[in-house]
This record gives structure tokens, C-alpha cells and sequence, in this order.
């Protein structure tokens, strides 16, 4: 497979099965499916995450575990703008793992989220468990509901393109745990953007379609989310790299190590934070910070164009997390 | 852990996790999830399938092992009287399987499963798509809606038992595979209950929530899901050995090999076929077998027992697979 294998193979899947019928507004593609279900729309999502791949139990506990793959998966709602409904969780444990001990730690994780998450609420319906010969499979099913979607595929030229919080945190924060023996001194607040992501409900819930047109959780880091709102649109989009927000820890974390903040914010991925376009007009909400803007699609050129300090203009590729690459991990929709 | 290690963890779960709110009708021990939804009622449940676990690839395509994954969690929606809606599947590839051929024949197992089912429909709207260091793992997460929930719990003193089609055909399919060497000659019909179940609307979509009083789908074997509607409806269960319906293939099968197709029935699972309580008075619908009844809870005794064909009663133990025991494997609903 190419580097491109795990988008292909997207491709692929949304090819040889049947299209959506009438009922599904929004099928393969977009961070959940929307269905029309009575007077509103019904969303739908799914997230898995494989010990070796999404986590090490070295790093992160089992009550990180479970939070995490909960927060992915509500994550993707919130980037459709929408409420969660219901929650089941499908959990393969290798047999040693199948105690008392590791079960009641997983479920500490869920309940912590439920908390965390207040207002905001979910309901834990349901599952199945498994044993597993290998790793730990988790996968998260999560049901929501909306009025109104944001899709990614809605950005207009003119927009405004914003981020949520400090991307790159996350992967900071990664990048701390793995080389932690040399390190030796580490923000929580990195580790935690890390282990335990907060789905931002707290701002999706304020947003307002009218004026909100494109909506993608950064799950993959900047780059590769705008090159999908970039695709989903068919727009062509600018970031200015200076206005990418970055937060003194990580800063000072990359100085301390000879690490790129920029490469964590556009690569990293694993934040959870929302890239957001606004109508040119619209005052961009608290929590938000302005990175860039939407253009005119032209015949040719990048989908994506990183405008330097300099002001020399890059290409940005979607370099996220590709899962049949040579890369880190992370998951990618369906 | 102890051979009962898989429901107490699930027991466990449900324990140390927040219990549903007042929209969900049906948490946690279903075959599926129930939540008010508008005027109706929304479904939800998820199945997994894990490589070396639930299959193997030198028995099954990969065309099998999509179309049992979208089976398997199907059943669940018609083991509630439901209809399905929409369908999102997450599935973790080692990199040697994550390429075209693989996808191919992956995604021509969903289409066949869309094919075979009609009229009932589904929507394949996504879900997620990883790497794996180890097995392959699938989870397909389903919605479906119905008007009137049929529930495990609502068997009644007095009802009849029935059971659709024939009990221990998967598991006289996956024996004769097991041991093909020696066997040489095996119905396609017995393979084909294994690696290609078909959830049983046809029957579940003509019965009437009036006089079917409980309803389940028997992946784990009769014995196991006769002690589910039993537990979860707080009745005893009475089956009478020689109304169990065995096809003679199974039969001839079973005595080719010196095993038991009584004890494939009971113990064999990954049927999903569907087993109800119908009232008293009732018409046992066409495609089920009576097979015996739902006593009066007793303060003690077994929740069910076996009646044999010289008339001795022995009490029949859930006995079908258990995950984190030394025996075959199936799923389990959380």
C-alpha cells in the first residue's frame, strides 16, 4: 500500500457498498452519519482504539483507556454540532486482563468523563465483550441528535477558518510520556490533553449554523483535518502559521527538546479540539482562535497552503496520521 | 477469573457505570438498547468479532466475516421485534490485510448480507478504520426503531417456547469444518449456517407484541438464552428434550462423527435464530418449534430444566460459551 493506503481503502469501502437511501443525509465521510429521524436528525458514529496502536498501557491507564475511547467517539458529535443520546462499547480483553481489577479501573474512566462532561449528558446502554487471543480492541458506538448539522462539506469561500484551544497539546503530551527518562519534568495539562480529551461540547453547543458553516474535530492534527474540509467543501484553504496558537508549555517543551511545536499542531493530531469556518462577517466565538481563511477553488494549486512567517506560501499536505503508513497512530472515520 | 468470569464482568459493568436515564427504556442486558425517541423507540446495540476468537481465516472468506459481523448484530435488532436503520463498522486490519483484495471481498460480504436480507434494508453510514498489531477485530454498531419492544424479560407462568429453524446447525457446520480432514463430505447448508447467519426477520417482522411475550436470539446456544429469559423475566423454563428440532443433516453428522446433536443445540450458539414465549392460548407462528414452557418461579429449583425422553428432569446450566472460560467463542452483550 501506498502512504495513502488508509484513505484509499475509505475510498474503497464508500465505493463497492451501497450509497445511503433516502432517509440518510449524510453517509460515509463526515464525522457522523445524519439520519432523518421523525421532525430531526438522528447522528451516528463509531471509534475503535487498539492497545499498540491508540494507547500502551505503559503510559496510560486503564481508566485513560476507557475515557479516551468515549471521548473520541463524542467527540465526532460534537463536530456535527449535536447532542449525544447513547453510548455501547464493544471491549476485547486478552485474558489476563478480564479481572475485577482492570474492569472496575475502565469503568472509573467512564463515569470520570460523565462527569466531566456536565452538563452535557450520555447514556452507557450496552455492548458486547470479548476475549482477545492479541491486544485489547475497544470500539465506541455513540448515537446524538441535531436540528441542524454541521457538516464539513459546508464551508464557503470568504470564511473564516478557526481552531479551538491549543492544537498539538495532545501530541506534546505524547512525545513527553515516550521520552519521560530523559525529560523528567512534564505539564499534567500536557499529559492529560493526552490521556484523557475533553470533547469541546462546551463550545459546539454555541454554535450557530448560520453563521458556523463547516464543522471537523481535530483528531488527526490541522493539516489533515483542513485538507478534509478542504475536499468535503471543495474550497481551497489558507492558515497563516503565526496565528496558530500555541501554548507556552508546549513551547517550552519543544525549546527543552529540540522538538517542532508547529509539527505537533499540524501533525499531532489526538487533540479533539474543533476547526471550525465562520462567515467573513461573524465574530469568532470565545474558545476560538483565527488561523485563516477559506478561498475561491482554483483549477489548480494546493488544497491547503501554509503561509509562513516570511510570507512564503507551502503546500500543506494532510501529513496526519495515516494507519497504513509508517507513522504514529490515530483512528480515521469511515 | 471463574467459568462464570464473562457475566460477572458484565454484571460488574453494569454496576460500577451511572444507570440509564429516564429516556432509555432498556439499558444494559437487552439484546438491544431501547430509548424514547420522538413517538417511537430507537435501538441500539453492538457486536464485535475477533480474529482467532469468533473466526478463522482459514475457514471463512473475508466476505463471510463481514457478512457474520453485520449478521450477528442484526439479529439483535430482530431478537427485539425491531427494524433496522443504519449501520457504522469499525474495523482494525493487520497490515498485511489492509489492501485491495482483502477490502474487495471485505465490503462484497456486506452487499450480499443487503442482498440476502431484502426487503429489510440498512444504511452503511461508517464508522472507523485502524491498524492492528495483532488479529483482525470488527465491530458493527447498529440503530434500528420499533413501535413495541419484545424484551427478554416479559415471559410469562404459562407461556409457550419456541425456538425458530433448527438449533445446532452453525455448530455441526463449524465441527465438520474443524474436522474436514477426517470428514471429507459436509452439506453446504451446515457451513453456511456458520459462516453466513441470516438474522431472522422474516419471522420477527410478522410477530405480534400481543401474544409474544419475550423474545431473544440464540447466539449462544438454547441452553444459555433459555436461562437469559428466564433470569431477566423471572420465570422458570421447561424444555422438553425430543420437541428440540434436529435436521437430519445435523443428525447424520453427528452420527458419522460420534457427537451430539443435542448437545450442538444446546450448547453450540451462533444460531441466531430466535427463541420466544409465546401466550398460552397462541398460534405457534410458521418456522417455530414448540419446545416447551415457562413455569411459575419456584423459590428454589433451577431456572431451567431439561425434561428427557424417559421423563427425568435435569436442571439445564447456561453451558454455551463464555469468554474468559476454556471454551469455544461467541459474543456477549453488555
Amino acid at each position: 500500500m501506498s502512504a495513502a493506503g488508509e484513505f484509499d481503502l475509505i475510498d474503497l469501502i464508500k465505493r463497492l457498498t451501497q450509497g445511503p437511501s433516502a432517509r440518510v443525509e449524510v453517509g460515509i465521510g463526515d464525522d457522523a452519519a445524519v439520519i432523518r429521524a421523525g421532525s430531526g436528525k438522528q447522528l451516528l458514529c463509531s471509534d475503535c482504539m487498539v492497545e499498540g496502536v491508540h494507547f500502551d498501557l505503559t503510559m496510560m491507564s486503564p481508566a485513560d483507556v476507557a475515557y479516551k475511547a468515549l471521548a473520541t467517539c463524542l467527540s465526532d458529535i460534537a463536530a456535527m454540532g449535536g447532542t449525544p443520546i447513547a453510548v455501547v462499547l464493544s471491549l476485547a480483553l486478552p485474558k489476563e486482563k478480564a479481572n475485577e481489577k482492570f474492569v472496575t479501573a475502565f469503568c472509573k474512566g467512564i463515569e470520570k468523563l460523565r462527569a466531566d462532561l456536565l452538563p452535557v449528558q450520555f447514556d452507557f446502554v450496552g455492548g458486547d465483550l470479548s476475549s482477545s487471543p492479541g491486544p485489547i480492541f475497544i470500539d465506541v458506538a455513540c448515537t446524538g441528535e441535531t436540528a441542524r448539522p454541521i457538516l464539513r462539506s459546508g464551508a464557503k469561500p470568504g470564511d473564516q477558518l478557526a481552531v479551538s484551544g491549543w492544537p498539538g497539546t495532545s501530541a506534546a503530551g505524547l512525545y513527553g510520556m515516550q521520552n519521560w527518562k530523559t525529560i523528567k519534568e512534564l505539564s499534567g495539562a500536557l499529559t492529560q490533553a493526552h490521556t484523557r480529551p475533553l470533547p469541546r461540547f462546551d463550545l459546539s453547543q454555541k454554535l450557530d449554523s448560520e453563521t458556523c458553516h463547516a464543522l471537523i474535530d481535530v483528531s488527526d492534527g490541522l493539516a489533515s483535518e483542513a485538507n478534509h474540509l478542504a475536499k468535503a467543501s471543495n474550497v481551497k484553504i489558507e492558515i497563516i502559521q503565526e496565528k496558530i496558537p500555541s501554548h507556552e508549555r508546549i513551547q517550552a517543551l519543544a525549546d527543552r527538546t529540540n522538538q517542532s511545536a508547529l509539527d505537533w499542531a499540524l501533525f499531532g493530531g489526538e487533540d479533539y479540539e474543533l476547526l471550525a469556518c465562520f462567515s467573513a462577517d461573524a465574530q469568532i466565538p470565545d474558545g476560538f482562535t483565527l488561523i485563516g481563511r477559506v478561498l475561491e477553488t482554483g483549477a489548480t494549486g494546493p488544497a491547503v497552503t501554509l503561509v509562513k512567517p516570511n510570507g512564503e506560501k507551502t503546500p500543506l499536505g494532510p501529513g496526519g496520521f495515516n494507519h497504513f503508513a509508517p507513522k504514529p497512530p490515530a483512528s480515521e472515520q469511515i
